[in-house]
């Protein structure tokens, strides 16, 4: 089955939706967080055929989240790093993993604690906040049509 | 092609991933948010086969993520409302809007602007921080077991 692409949304949650394509591309960052660079050693940890692997790279490098570079010291391996687009869907990932150590846990506690490298203390909930860092919920906001909105988006948010 | 299930790996982000499922749920949970509440509304809005949304929201009600409730004043026709662990969805969404609006953009802006409702004033950006609100970026963060770490993520977080 396709899936349907949401690149021409005028929807910025379903434009990133069309960048983090079939969910692998979550998982391959995380994986990047975890130390991993190499080909050999994605496949090795994500269970991927090279043939998917392959391919989720090149969409990743394509759309600007992934570049591939010259391992240091030897120029026939290579070694994959994250743009800084790709480096800016931490508050993402860090998001959805702290959901699901609150939502979808097995009564165990989380698999992974992130902590801050100086201090030895764990990072904060993310949350949606004021300005002055009070926390949000969808009760207190208020949705309006942006500079970008198309006619569809418009009259949606303005009947409203 | 069906989807690979991450609901058993031993990781808060591919369970997370799992339940947000093939990526309709929060294009639903997105309706939401703009005060869709009845099938037909969803299926008018999202474009989508009644089938395929029928199979969606089901799986949602499942997963606890929505409730359906017979409408007031109308006890035949129901409505469709976030529970609280689907309305904990809302730093996902917002965190991926934000990072669409800033770097899946198409040179116009954002669509969709959020507000609070009190102020009328932007909502802040979602970030990652400490416990004093200051920014983290990756390279200011280490990952360590946590007690739901399996004899695989403890050896590879351990040996790091």
């Amino acid at each position: 089955m396709e899936r349907t692409s949401f690149e021409n949304w005028n929807c910025s949650v379903a434009r990133t939706l069309d960048l983090i394509g079939d969910l692998w591309s979550l998982l391959i960052i995380r994986e990047v967080y975890f130390g991993t660079r190499t080909f050999n050693e994605f496949q090795h940890h994500l269970g991927l055929s090279k043939n998917i692997l392959s391919r989720r790279l090149k969409k990743m490098q394509a759309d600007g989240l992934m570049e591939r570079r010259a391992a240091l010291g030897d120029a026939r391996s290579h070694e994959y790093h994250l743009t800084e687009k790709g480096r800016s869907l931490l508050t993402v990932v860090i998001a959805m993993m702290q959901w699901g150590d609150q939502w979808a846990d097995d009564q165990k506690g989380p698999p992974i604690l992130v902590k801050e490298r100086n201090t030895g203390k764990l990072i904060a909930p993310v949350k949606v906040t004021d300005g002055k860092g009070n926390s949000l919920e969808m009760r207190d906001l208020t949705l309006s049509a942006g500079p970008g909105a198309d006619a569809v988006t418009r009259s949606r948010l303005e009947s409203d």
